[in-house]
């Protein structure tokens, strides 16, 4: 059983954040929220998203799984004004999802979990080092080292307290320093690894602009980057596994 | 002889009117106001346009017949700003066509009227139910069929006072009601007919999303869109075949 | 030695003026400010730029010459917000740019000067005729005479005292004529030349929609138009030269 009624920008901005790295994914319908986890085909970018209850007109649930293709969802919603409200009802028997919004009706087939992708256990991985910056620092660090290279490295000076990024390109180089007061916080300790910009690219379109990111770093480790959505009352976690450092 | 000048937009409006059907057209310069009939190659769907010499800031025509081609037509007018005059002048002799635009003149060079496909006769339809929907909500419907489906299916249900859009695909389906107090007016009984919806997606074009659009419907017959152009100085009716049930 | 600070909107106002006709060139770093001269591939239009050292905030150069990629200076500064400041700074020894944009740090390698075309001589040339029209009225002729044809003809009419713009078709033509009062400025002669439409489009992307443009035409002359960049402290010349009449 599910039902629920949830603003168009609310359930956007969930889609958008999963959709980011996969085709299809699982939902599962908690009692007190959405639950979505999501690997992308190389097994290099993760997704872990919760939404509340709370972030609902009204929500009623008793632990489902249902299996979506995203980006048909996604259109649907699009059919929505910003400020309409979507109305969801799982249909058991037929294994379809109703949605509704002011008068029109979209019936959705829905995909049989088990022939969607594994979720994954997102590890628990102890990071040194945790940055907390806006969302279009993110995106201007990404813009900027997406004009010379295909990777991009993410690291924390722990000694003179910044956090930086490099590209080296065949030609040219950049190169981002955020001090203490660039950021919103700072656990400073050194830190250094090298990631694909591709899945840091299709991170950064799902991270609001005006959202505080808190980035965790290591040396040559993942880096998990969290943000609130729905404020607040969602929680978005991104994982993406380092590259090997190519010289 | 044939001297006329129009605001842009009113030409825009015109000419988008008919180019959503046809790349060239006849058009009846008569005394009170421009007439216009085309059909597309396919015979499917008909436009009947009346432009009023009201209308325009001045005109003058005594019943001759030009041709043509409206996308070049429609790029001139582009030329224009939103507030500007166009001023058009025929040239008996050459045929062709003199454009000015503030100090801009372009010559057309018109095409034979024979050598253009004949005007079709708009049947005289007795349709039973008759639905005044605004722009936008057609545009609307229009916009949800097409995320499952390539055709539409309008329809009337005369018990319940809806007027209905239907879309099936494969997988998904697509449903929209629109009962008495979501329309400006109905004169209900049933009605329910198929429709290509890439006819329908390019009379949308062309249709205002804040035109009242007057659409009469039958049982397995065409349907008939009017609505007005240039602040009620301009009719225009669009025509669709029905297309055989495809189940 | 270069050393300079500018705002990003002078930057970009600088390189798009050069980049509509070259991939590469080089630029002066003259004690008084930037000098660029460069001339396309097949030596038809030429472009002379200055930009005085009163254009910067703060400015040191003693000379020197670089080579640049236009459009990856384009992108870089691109990065800047409308009102940010970019500073640049030579490093003489690996022949590198350093490009600051708050806090992000560009590393543009330059091109070795000797391996770009050489520059050319602006001929110094003697036009009867002189007028001073607003870049938006270029740009108006411009894109109506592409609606015909790919050259365009511009010419001073001096008994009328009028300047206009031809295009012919196949089909179409297109005329435009702006007398005394829609001019900002006319010393008439009869002039008359051909130009590649292809080349005037380029020049016309660079053309400030406000800018008073000066432009210098002959019998069978190249034109010249002048017009200044980056509020009086900067000037841009273009030279076109005249096709053969091609009737």
């Amino acid at each position: 059983m599910f039902k629920a009624i949830v603003s168009a920008d609310t359930l956007k901005t969930t889609l958008d954040s999963v959709s980011v790295l996969v085709d299809e994914c699982k939902i599962h319908l908690e009692e007190d929220g959405l639950e979505i986890r999501a690997v992308d085909p190389a097994n290099v970018g993760m997704v872990d998203l919760s939404l509340s209850a709370d972030a609902f007109e009204s929500y009623e649930a008793d632990g489902g799984l249902i299996g979506v293709n995203l980006s048909r969802l996604e259109d649907i919603a699009g059919m929505a004004d910003a400020g309409q409200l979507v109305s969801l009802e799982l249909d058991e028997e037929t294994r379809k999802l109703h949605i509704q919004i002011d008068g029109l009706e979209y019936t959705l087939t829905l995909i049989d979990p088990d022939s969607i992708r594994q979720e994954p256990d997102i590890p628990d991985l102890d990071l040194a080092a945790e940055v907390v910056v806006e969302g279009k620092d993110i995106n201007r660090a990404v813009k900027a080292a997406d004009m010379v290279s295909d990777h991009i490295a993410l690291g924390v000076d722990g000694s003179n307290e910044q956090f930086y990024v490099d590209a080296e390109g065949d030609a040219d180089d950049v190169h981002l320093e955020l001090g203490r007061d660039d950021l919103i916080d700072l656990s400073a300790a050194d830190a250094h690894s090298l990631f694909s910009l591709d899945y840091l690219k299709d991170m950064d379109k799902a991270i609001p602009k005006d959202a505080e990111v808190t980035m965790e770093l290591g040396e040559e480790f993942p880096v998990k980057m969290h943000f609130d959505i729905a404020e607040g009352m969602g929680h978005v976690t991104f994982m993406l596994a380092p590259r090997i450092q190519s010289n």
